[in-house]
Order: C-alpha cells, then structure tokens, then sequence
C-alpha cells in the first residue's frame, strides 16, 4: 500500500506523447500499458485518424480513462509547452551530442527530476521520430533490441519504459534534488529560441539556406544538453542576448 | 557486434510456452515481442482458435518465422517434457511455497542455468494460468504493476520478460554454472511423481477424495523448489521409492 500510494504522488507529472500516431488500436495499447504502470497522462500530436477514436477505447480494454482524458495538439512544441524535460524514444542512431540512455538507466534519471513535467516522447508506427522532433527532446531512450529484427511496437516501447519508470519509483517516494528550482518550461525555451533565431537571422548568420535547419537543430542541441535549465536560466540568457543587440 | 553474438548464443534454449491463448492478434504481438529480444522458440498449447492462424502471422509484422516455427501441443505436460527449468508469468497471489521474482530477478536467476531449457510460460489472456500449471512450474515471475489496473495484455507481459533477459544477456556471454550436471527435464520429473503418487494411491495416501489435488499439488510444488534438480537426483528419489516399496 505504502508502494502503491509513493508510485501515485511521484508519477503523477509523468506524461507520454505520440507523435503522429497511426492506428487507434496502437493508441489503446499505449493507455493500457501506461495504466498498469501508473502513468495517466496521455498526449498526441496529429492522430492520423483524427479525435475520438473508437479503436483507441476497445483496445485500452480497462484504461479507457487514459484514452478519454487525453489532450490533442495540433504540434508538437504545443504538446511540450508546459514540459520541462523530454525524453525521445528512438531507436536510430542520430548522430547527435545527446545522452542515450536505456530504460532503467532513463528511469533513474528521470528520478533526478521527479515532480517537474517529464514527457517520454513516441514516434509514428512507420518512421519514428523525424530528426527534428528529436532534436527538441533533452534526452534519449533506446530500448536495447535485437539488431536483426529491431522493428518494436508503440506499445511495448512504451510499456518497457513505463515499466522501468514504476519499478523506479518503488524505493523512491519523496525523492526530488531540486526542490528551490524550477526548470525551464518548453514554452519558455521555445521564446528563447525564437528570440534568438530571429537575432541570428537578421544578422545573416543562416545565410547558406539549405543547412539552416541543421544548423538550428544543432544550435537548439546545445541548450538541450544544460543540465538543471532553470526558468532563471532562461532569462539570463534572454538578457544576454537583449545586451548584446542592443 | 560482441554484444549480439553473445546474445544469439545464450539465448537458443529459451522457450515462451503460451498456454491456452484465445486470440490470433495476440500470439502474434507475442511473437514480435519475442523476437525483438531475440528469443525465437514458441510452444503453444491448445490455441482456442485452431492452428495455423493468419491474425497471429499478420500480427508478427516481421516475425513470421516465429510463428511459423511455433510447436503445437495437446497438454501443458507434453510442452514441458524436454524442458529443465519453468517459469510461470502470473500476477495473483497464490499462496503457493514457491520463490516469486520479478522480472529483472528472474533474469538473473535464468543466467545461472542458461544453457539448459527454460521456458517463461504465460497463461491465457482472461484468467491467467490455472493454479495447476502454476504449481508445475519451478518458479514465479510477477511483473510489478498498478494494483488499481493490474489486467496486463500477454505480449506486454512476454516483452517486458524478454526485455529484461536479452538486457541482461548483455555482460553474461557464457556464464554457465552448471556445465558437468545435467537438469532434469519436465518428462523425468513427471514420471518420478507418477511412480510416487502411483504408490502413495496404492497405500490410501490420497484418502480425501477431493483434497487429492491439493495435496498433489503441494507435493509436486516441494519437488519443483529443488535448486538445480539433476537427472542423477531424479534417479537416486525412484530407487528411493522402489526401495521403500519392495
């Protein structure tokens, strides 16, 4: 009961977002495997087949109240606003200066963190994430597969992460590093951003076109990887900036 | 590279033995879990919807093979004859004198006689195992979830297990305990508890007609917590019982 009512308060800021996601009944299962692991906050980005999806509620089977009260976003750094740290599930190599973590080494991580919004981040059935949904993400989770058949189900990528993140959170009530701060919100790192996109843009920094794409998910990278990114942060940052364009 | 190669040899004598399972859809989701962890041998008994089954191909996505390959059988008892170590995948408490592991655990422990055959088994999707496959089983694996919605989908159940097994692969390419003793298979040991309820019936042992299970129950159940219970053991308990009753 102790263990029960500890997983209860310390996952209740966990969220799970799909990207784009296909079929209604891959949804029904992700709900599922949430509810049996106690994460209730479902989130998804552009459901191929639109909003409400009756294959969703079938196969949720007793998790209907995930599918029900879960929010739609029409993107995804709308889905992210109010996040502060996002962990990207994928599989394929990226190339990118990001940490990747198992599953149980994500769930310990995410322990660091508990009781600010944490979002585990799923890609569309197909494709997965696109690189630049990624590139938005703090961290990243891959699931250790078989190489030669690595093709893994929404459901069970998020039912293994889930899983790793209850058994976690067994010995873990209370435990919570940065109690004086609070992170940064993706809506304020957004504005950030876009604050100094915008500066860099009009001083021709992106002046090859084709790579300015790279070279924004690249810049955004960097401040991806600050650990602890304060909303203080935030503002110091965006007053360093205003200094220096002034 | 090392990594996989690793695995493929460790994990060829493992088997998921479905008991019962009533949908195609879900013995397929099972058979991709499965191979996503790179654990290829399936045995079903009794599939409530005949056998072949095209849902459980379309289902495997990519892990037809599995599927194709899958050993069909009439009795727990017949899948179980050539395998050395059981270990039933069940959520309710039993009260049987058994040892219950979580599945990391149960990972650990299956290294330590990796090599013999092991075979996780999973009851069907309403009920779960009956608590007479349980007791013939060595072991217990309970996964860890939301007692408020504990209903877990079988292939969750299954990918979660294999999950932790391939994970723990990893560091233990060939750790084998037990390379001069051979386990007893499940036809062994069935055939030495028939040779002794035969003579226990014989002598009245069995007098309450309907506590006759139970108490055939728990005597198997003293059998099955035997650590490393070898052929030689097997054989040194018949000439015990035929000793006893000359």
């Amino acid at each position: 009961m102790g263990q029960q009512a500890g997983g209860i308060s310390n996952l209740e800021n966990i969220y799970v977002i799909l990207v784009k996601p296909q079929m209604g009944e891959n949804i029904g299962a992700v709900a599922r495997a949430m509810l049996n692991f106690n994460i209730r906050n479902l989130r998804i980005v552009n459901p191929r087949d639109g909003w409400p999806n009756e294959k969703a509620i079938t196969m949720s089977v007793g998790a209907k109240s995930v599918v029900e009260n879960a929010e739609i976003f029409d993107s995804f750094a709308d889905a992210c606003a109010d996040i502060n740290l996002t962990y990207a599930a994928t599989a394929r190599l990226r190339n990118m200066n990001k940490p990747v973590l198992t599953p149980k080494l994500a769930a310990s991580d995410i322990f660091k963190n508990i009781g600010q919004k944490i979002a585990i981040v799923i890609g569309p059935e197909n494709f997965g994430l696109s690189n630049e949904d990624v590139a938005n993400c703090n961290k990243i989770i891959t699931v250790p597969v078989n190489e030669s058949f690595s093709s893994i189900n929404i459901s069970q990528a998020t039912g293994i992460i889930c899983y790793e993140i209850f058994s976690h959170s067994f010995d873990r009530d209370d435990y919570n590093l940065n109690q004086d701060q609070q992170l940064a919100s993706g809506k304020e790192i957004e504005l950030f951003y876009q604050h100094l996109e915008r500066e860099l843009l009009l001083r021709g920094f992106f002046r090859v076109e084709h790579m300015k794409e790279v070279m924004q998910n690249n810049l955004r990278g960097i401040f991806k990887r600050v650990d602890n990114f304060t909303s203080q942060d935030v503002r110091t940052l965006r007053g360093i900036i205003k200094s220096l364009t002034n």
